[in-house]
């Protein structure tokens, strides 16, 4: 008898690790163990409570080339800051702090020494800008493509923390930053890898980035925002919190799902870049989508009490309001710029969906 | 110009590691993190101290397909079960318990849901045997071949803890178990894998392993060992400890290097398992080879002061001493059953040099 086999992209990614998810909280544990558990495998972070005030936050991301990178365009440096980046940003939304790092690496033939000196070079200088140290990890061959992954642990005290599940009707929506930017870059770079491609004289390619830098660097090399985490984190009219990884739409439904609520986009509040625009336009797309739909922001999106709206001005004037959250839930919608209400359906980048 | 190119292997794995552990040592962090760091990268798990009184334990190891696993022969629930007990094995190495585990897994499209939920199986199995909670982690597609990677924290008294580093001159080298059936099971499962390629009728074909069940288990299935750990931390007489992933040899390197002394391992009291024995004569190897060079084997290696040679036997019956540690900094040498001294120099296994 053959084995069932049911094909990953069936159930999706979101599938699997519901699934999985699931198998793991039927562990049967000891006290001990799970009293330290505050927060298991129901986020992108752990929460974890080593002792009475503290808690621990564990976080770690892969990142695949062929999947989540390209070496075509990605430096080994941007590549290793990004992998920090992509983790610590998930500490900052808990509104904690980075503690350490352990980096487990898989490298092909094709890497050499200098390649991965660059790629550490990469991890460390966002370690540097973020004070996070690395203790350890794991290096091995890969016979197939790159692979590198981080772990980070963070810390945050009990009445800093910030999680998906506050948000409460009313509140304000709020996000740092210009999004889009990030999956505009994505779209310049792999415009740009397709001209190299076609090119008869590759040796003499010269690739034109130089009008996108801000969207290419946003790709590339995203930071993580811990000077605004850090204050919202200390503000008790902060909420909810996420970090933008997948997308606004799909993280702001991972916010309404935790806190059993809706929410209300405003378009004329999304006040889009220009350059989001100008690069939208250029491949005939809806700048739009890319402010909503667009991942690997690593912006912040949270949730405030209404009545602390000047104090935010105050505290986190670059923070925009972009919409409202409502009692309806899971009805994510637009209010669109002529009043009409769309309603959001799409949950942003699966990674085993096929599109 | 073109950019200079080393190839690792020419450095080899514990080359390129010592060059990104100086690399990380050198990160300039505050006192609040580094006084919490006892033991960063220079070990296969790092020591934190979050709370006083209690030490906290990461470690993280990947296995690849191709490299670490082959799934011609290696079942998704068995790979599950090592990915943990390998991680596992490092924190009762350090006289630790596990607390929780993050889980991240790369996933080709030739792997189904079903082989994820018997991937599953495994860890979740190991999880509940040992007692640890999984509570994140990241899944994601792979264009290239299987990986699954898991970081597990522990936890461990600092009057229990154990390092590599307490050997002294005198000390008698105790191990655990059998040594030599994982490398033995190895090629075991490497024969029948060539017989099943070579013959005609594949979907006839019956593998014989019966009678070499306790090797090939060891191989695919081995055992955190802390039925033995969690007796040998609270004994003060215990000075040095490791687990063997690298192989006796290897590892008995590696408490030497970091204690600064040498060892002398005497071949009679190695006692070779007879199927060891066995195995190696049908491959014309040598079964002496095999306990001291073969590798994950997950055993505990540890060194005790002789004095305490008698509680040993009443405490951990089941442990041998096979040698004892000496002044000869970095001089680890072999006993043979004639008397003669034969030096041991092989460093065990490197992912990265070629054979």
């Amino acid at each position: 008898m053959k084995p069932k086999h049911t094909s990953i992209s069936k159930i999706g990614e979101f599938g699997l690790i519901e699934r999985l998810k699931n198998k793991c909280n039927e562990l049967r544990l000891s006290e001990k163990i799970t009293d330290q558990i505050i927060l298991g495998i129901d986020d992108d972070t752990a929460i974890t409570r080593p002792s009475p005030g503290m808690l621990q936050l564990s976080t770690s991301d892969l990142l695949i080339e062929g999947v989540h990178f390209d070496l075509t365009y990605t430096s080994m440096k941007h590549l290793g800051w990004k992998l920090m980046v992509v983790n610590l940003s998930d500490i900052a939304a808990m509104g904690g702090v980075p503690v350490y790092a352990l980096i487990t690496i898989a490298l092909p033939a094709k890497i050499s020494v200098e390649m991965v000196d660059d790629l550490y070079e990469g991890i460390l200088h966002a370690a540097q800008t973020y004070g996070c140290a690395i203790i350890g990890g794991d290096t091995n061959t890969s016979i197939g493509n790159t692979m590198v992954s981080a772990m980070i642990t963070g810390e945050v005290p009990d009445r800093f923390l910030k999680r998906r599940n506050g948000a409460k009707p009313e509140d304000l929506i709020c996000v740092s930053g210009n999004l889009g930017l990030s999956h505009a870059g994505l779209q310049i770079l792999l415009r740009e890898k397709k001209r190299f491609l076609d090119s008869q004289q590759q040796s003499e390619f010269k690739s034109e980035l130089s009008e996108y830098t801000t969207a290419v660097t946003k790709h590339l090399a995203p930071k993580a925002r811990f000077d605004i985490s850090m204050t919202a984190a200390q503000q008790e009219w902060v909420h909810a919190m996420i970090d933008i990884s997948d997308g606004l739409a799909s993280d702001l439904r991972h916010i309404c799902k935790q806190s059993g609520t809706g929410a209300l986009l405003f378009e004329e509040k999304l006040s889009i870049d220009p350059l989001v625009e100008k690069i939208a336009n250029q491949f005939g797309e809806s700048a739009l989508d890319y402010v909503l739909f667009g991942g690997e922001e690593y912006e912040l999106l949270f949730t405030i009490d209404p009545e602390f709206e000047s104090k935010l001005s105050k505290q986190m004037p670059d923070i925009r309001i972009i919409g409202q959250i409502t009692e309806e839930k899971d009805d994510i919608a637009l209010i669109q710029s002529d009043g009409s209400k769309r309603t959001i359906v799409s949950g942003g980048y699966d990674h085993f969906k096929k599109e």
